[in-house]
């Protein structure tokens, strides 16, 4: 009741956030449906400038954008990929082996926006504010430039998958990423048919949701809340 | 003008969008100015629900969140940070040295709720699904939900600060952490008297923001794009 009576100072209005809390609900991690048809260049900039917006530890922003068109590129990443799913899938057996198997998980041919989000963990920018305990941070800075990405696109209809089944070594060659250059997030971007109601991981029975009750402990880490 | 004519399926209506793009804009790195009144659990519910609404690898939903209100955590938590931030200060030297020690880099105790988002790395749900090849993806996972609270809670007009200033072993210790969690983000939370309407470090002059064009490349990474 309280709360109704008192608007926090910078608050948005219900309707905003209304749709801020849809795109958190509603994103989804896409990987089949895309449409062959090229995001606009002004919309994929206002997808990079959202990531771009993203906090970063130090404000060093150390993330860097990697656009891939090239269908010959694509094809090059989707034989990495296909080379780690096929080990990725001989580690399971029985059931949960057909599971897998019958499981669709990227879009990267499809997909006619690929994106490669890295992060320059050495750059002195930032002047390793915030990095002396915790040097993760720097990666961590560009986890959030994706999930600011990831946000913004859904409001734009854009789907984004993130493709984790990629050996990083073999994707360095390929997209000519240096040695100090870390890849952190390789995306297939595009319109979509259709978002789904909810993860594909659900739909198919791979995992179930936890509770968010189960995910919340109070005052000190506990296991029974925490399992 | 092709854009205009087209709506994408399952794309938000204009004012909809704004308001995404307004949270991701308008998000800051709070460290000073927090209101001395608690959130409604209603509210703080709201928002632990978005950062569990984040994408995991494999639908691990990795991250547990330990609520901290008790003013003795949170002073323990304090003296963490200052041993942290005093030897972090004693790095730099001349007018970089005293700027560093002119900033404020945290509101622990001034805010009413500090918020410990851990990660169980080695938890067996999804079954390793997109682990094998690249395992921080689990701990990537965590900083997505970091970064859904951060948005919610802007248009929530509740301001955010994440503290890495902090010996993540000392940190284990005094939130009963155990060995096979991994702390990855520290964040004070609360209602705040104004939202500023540049970042923090970009104000007082620590650092200069990247242009975007100068963190995008095309078809591989590029290092005078990415410098």
């Amino acid at each position: 009741m309280v709360e109704s009576l008192v608007v926090p100072a910078g608050a948005f209005s219900e309707p905003e956030r209304t749709a801020v809390y849809r795109a958190i609900g509603a994103r989804r991690d896409v990987r089949h449906g895309f449409v062959d048809r090229p995001l606009p260049d002004e919309l994929l900039k206002r997808l990079l400038s959202a990531a771009h917006s993203a906090p970063s530890v130090g404000f060093m922003q150390p993330s860097r954008f990697i656009v891939i068109r090239s269908l010959a590129t694509r094809k090059a990443v989707h034989d990495i990929f296909q080379q780690a799913n096929a080990q990725a899938a001989a580690s399971y057996a029985g059931e949960r082996g057909e599971q897998y198997a019958a499981l669709k998980l990227e879009g990267i041919l499809e997909a006619p926006q690929n994106l490669c989000i890295v992060c320059d963990t050495q750059n002195e920018r930032g002047h390793r504010l915030g990095r002396h305990t915790m040097p993760e941070t720097a990666a961590y800075s560009t986890v959030c430039a994706v999930q600011n990405l990831w946000l913004a696109a859904r409001a734009e209809g854009v789907g984004v998958g993130w493709v984790s089944i990629l050996d990083p070594v073999r994707l360095r060659t390929v997209l000519h990423i240096p040695e100090h250059i870390l890849p952190v997030a390789y995306l297939c971007l595009g319109y979509v048919e259709r978002f789904a109601s909810e993860p594909e991981l659900q739909r198919s029975g791979w995992e179930k949701r936890v509770p968010l009750h189960a995910a919340v402990c109070y005052e000190a880490y506990s296991e029974k809340n925490g399992s």
